[in-house]
């Protein structure tokens, strides 16, 4: 019923609005109400010290060069920022900082660029400080499972390393293919694996950073034990580049599993899903590495857009399981087993499972490349939310409904693991009354529901306003205390997370 | 060979110091070379304060019962405090600390005060808030697994209300009887569990924590992700209490497995238990709890002095393995194969494997209780160090070899899963002398070897004047300045961590 709706809405949507692919988005500080902080402009005597430092071939000041650095990868925001550098080393990123600190100029550190909340996109005209040729592994302790590389790695290139080496990277989303692991670091990046593997506060042993002032930081351990002294390497693990610029990071990585099975399950309500997941649990927890859903909506989506298929016909809601393990015959077994027992009971009513890699690779693209659809749906206003499970999709029905024919399409999809859902509400195009339609109330309504707004996208530009609605005043009164004693000066990335 | 000669040497040892047992220890004050910071004393308006607050029977000021909070579980080190305050609400602590902050009365935060670096230990005249009688259980989401609990609950008691609920805690540690929760988080207690469930960075989804100015913070939030603004709560976990005082803690708990099994091995040398160990991960990784080795003179002390038995004889060295799963058959057969395995390539000599879980009990004391028999033997130095798993027992061979006829027994054992190793010295009594010849030779042994000095226990009062030989003088300049922002008139637990 729900979904004949949502594809009745869909069809007028695709006519409409396709044609917003390439468009170019407005300045961000002409759509927003923000005001530039008070720092100085890049000028010539800046440019020559930046010259001396690193060369012209890794300063771009052409305004061509800088529209993937300005634009962020939704296309929802542009910066006006005249300058990128690329830094190679920590001391240049030391000397980069201790310039700009000096000459008050405002930083924008950047990773690969893919956040969804404008946490690495300038707003005004700040420094942006790319780490992208940054990006050299420095050691893999191969029986330890430690790996330490410079930030700018690409996520996925540090996991074909490992994957040649018996061991995998305990982070996985479907942004690895650009994004970097300083950026990871930074914004605490959650993604598919937390649910086997814990999040990065667990899986960083050790980082280096440099503070605003130019100071570099040593926290490189490689221990999975160590107690000596304050733990300040999570000061920087998802602050979003305020509290410094993440220059080196090492990682616990884990075994590879020999053996991988992914199933495809499609289900009649939201309480199946739940009863799904919690035998899931039961059944076969050791091995189970992600339970992702995702409803009609999204699976309309991205099938339509980006000519996927549902390997098992539409329904309601759908759910996908990876499991990994050490041994083939013991997981095809419980899988099998679990999958049974769920058809037994009317958990769910149809589903495939593989163990070949290739074809669980294709299943998951149902998945991951839901976000790449939106681009094809109009003006999409993203959310990003941790609920407790028994609300988990509650909010996307009261959205529907509070949103009427104002969107084409509200869906969800997510990770039933971890307690969180990419919500999304579809409209023809941006608009500030949409925005304040749509906001706060949404998140009063997360609130309500003892949720979280924002799960693993962190607060960023886009966020930061709202941050009085989930932190005490106590807490933000201690957040801006840190932020004065690590960068009195304001420099580092403004305009984010605390404003 | 090493066996006999520490045999021989026990022998002796046995004798003469049998009758340290209940021995008294010296004021720390006197012991070591520690000056009384600038703080007031404790007087009579001060007490009616307290009085007022918590009524008579929550302040102790009997020195008689004051004798377990001023000695420490060792029984080495003795504070002079002539009060404990037992406050049974956050806001309680909150008007104490507020309260002690304006007079500068110096505190010193207390759990089940069984930390191994004298932590907890008051060194002066400190205020002890013994959290104690903040043991109430909150909540717990049955579902999500997530408990909410007060400070003051012991690790055993959560663990077993858990145990009725199909959970279990993820953390584990031989003090579990009588170890608090906040004092597990405010040590980042480790223990033997790390293995498979992470450590508490990764497991502690929120806490509360009182600051030194009576401000509460509340970052009790129940989610598995949640990107809000700055990850401050981890600024209290492993801070050792010098930061603030946690109040409440929210853990994120597992499922309790349905299956467990602990295997006890023997074998010849410390090679083939890394080769036991590379094995174990590649052939059971993920039912694979808890991997310990005990080296021979470790078996010989808890046997001979608590009446023990090892169940397979005696070897070199021995190797404790616990698999826990969701399915008994399948983690039979793998334990079985690993063994078989493990025996036909030589890497063990001998097995015996459990799935019992009364007799896996049995198992686990040999192990556990290594630490109670210290008590039987002298004078024991006790160290914590994470180490690289090639370096990981020559550190024992190393001291075994300097300290020659000087110590009657240098033994290892621990969590080889996490490249923890506690290493022990046993010698008639202390002295500063012996003090002083086996530190900090010993630490800079471990650096030499890339170690940590403290893995899991923490710097405490014991090894806070080493902290420089772990830490940049970068890392102890922004220690400094968190504590001088967090703590301005140094309250908390002075004379630890930071000296």
């Amino acid at each position: 019923m729900l979904k004949n709706v949502s594809r009745a809405l869909l069809r007028e949507g695709r006519k409409v609005y396709k044609h917003k692919l390439h468009s170019k988005p407005n300045f961000t500080k002409n759509n927003y109400d923000v005001v530039r902080g008070n720092y100085n402009y890049v000028e010539e005597e800046h440019l020559n010290y930046f010259r001396s430092l690193l060369g012209e071939s890794r300063i771009f000041t052409d305004l061509s060069d800088l529209e993937k650095y300005n634009v962020d990868w939704n296309r929802y925001l542009r910066g006006a920022s005249q300058i990128v550098l690329k830094p190679k080393t920590t001391e240049e990123v030391s000397k980069i900082l201790t310039f700009c600190n000096h000459h008050r100029l405002a930083v924008s550190p950047q990773g690969g660029h893919t956040g969804m909340v404008g946490g690495a996109t300038p707003v005004f005209d700040e420094v942006i400080i790319s780490t992208e040729l940054m990006n050299e592994i420095i050691s893999l302790d191969e029986k330890a499972g430690i790996l330490t590389c410079l930030a700018g790695c690409v996520l996925q290139n540090l996991d074909e390393y490992l994957a040649e080496r018996n061991l995998i990277f305990p982070l996985d989303l479907g942004a690895k293919g650009s994004c970097q692991i300083g950026g990871n670091v930074s914004t605490n990046a959650g993604g598919l694996r937390v649910l086997k593997y814990g999040n990065l506060h667990g899986n960083v042993l050790g980082l280096e950073a440099v503070q605003a002032n130019g100071v570099v930081l040593d926290f490189l351990t490689c221990h999975k034990k160590d107690n000596t002294g304050y733990h300040l390497k999570h000061l920087f693990i998802g602050s979003e580049g305020t509290l410094g610029v993440v220059t080196k990071v090492a990682v616990q990585c884990k075994l590879r599993p020999k053996s991988l099975h992914v199933a495809f399950l499609g289900l009649q309500s939201f309480d199946k899903v739940l009863q799904t997941f919690y035998k899931a649990k039961q059944d076969m927890d050791e091995i189970l590495t992600a339970f992702e859903v995702i409803d009609a909506p999204s699976m309309d989506l991205v099938t339509s857009k980006l000519e996927l298929e549902s390997p098992i016909g539409d329904y309601p809601f759908y759910v996908l399981i990876e499991t990994t393990g050490s041994n083939e015959e013991h997981d095809e077994e419980k899988v099998n087993q679990f999958l049974e027992s769920c058809l037994k009971k009317h958990h769910i009513l149809n589903g495939t499972v593989t163990g070949e890699i290739s074809k669980a690779r294709g299943i998951w693209q149902l998945r991951e490349k839901i976000p790449e659809a939106f681009k094809y749906d109009g003006y999409v206003f993203m959310y990003d939310i941790s609920l407790p499970l028994d609300h988990y999709y509650k909010l996307v029905d009261d959205m529907r409904e509070y949103m009427g024919d104002k969107s084409h399409r509200v869906y969800g999809f997510g990770h039933i693991g971890d307690g969180n859902i990419h919500l999304q509400i579809s409209v023809k195009e941006f608009s500030p009354e949409m925005k304040s339609f749509i906001e706060p109330y949404i998140f009063h309504q997360t609130k309500k529901y003892n949720g979280s707004i924002s799960a693993e996208h962190g607060m960023g530009f886009l966020k930061a306003k709202y941050l009085h609605m989930m932190k005490t005043p106590e807490t933000i009164n201690l957040m801006k205390n840190v932020k004065q004693m690590m960068d009195p000066n304001g420099i580092l990335n403004p305009y984010k997370v605390l404003v």
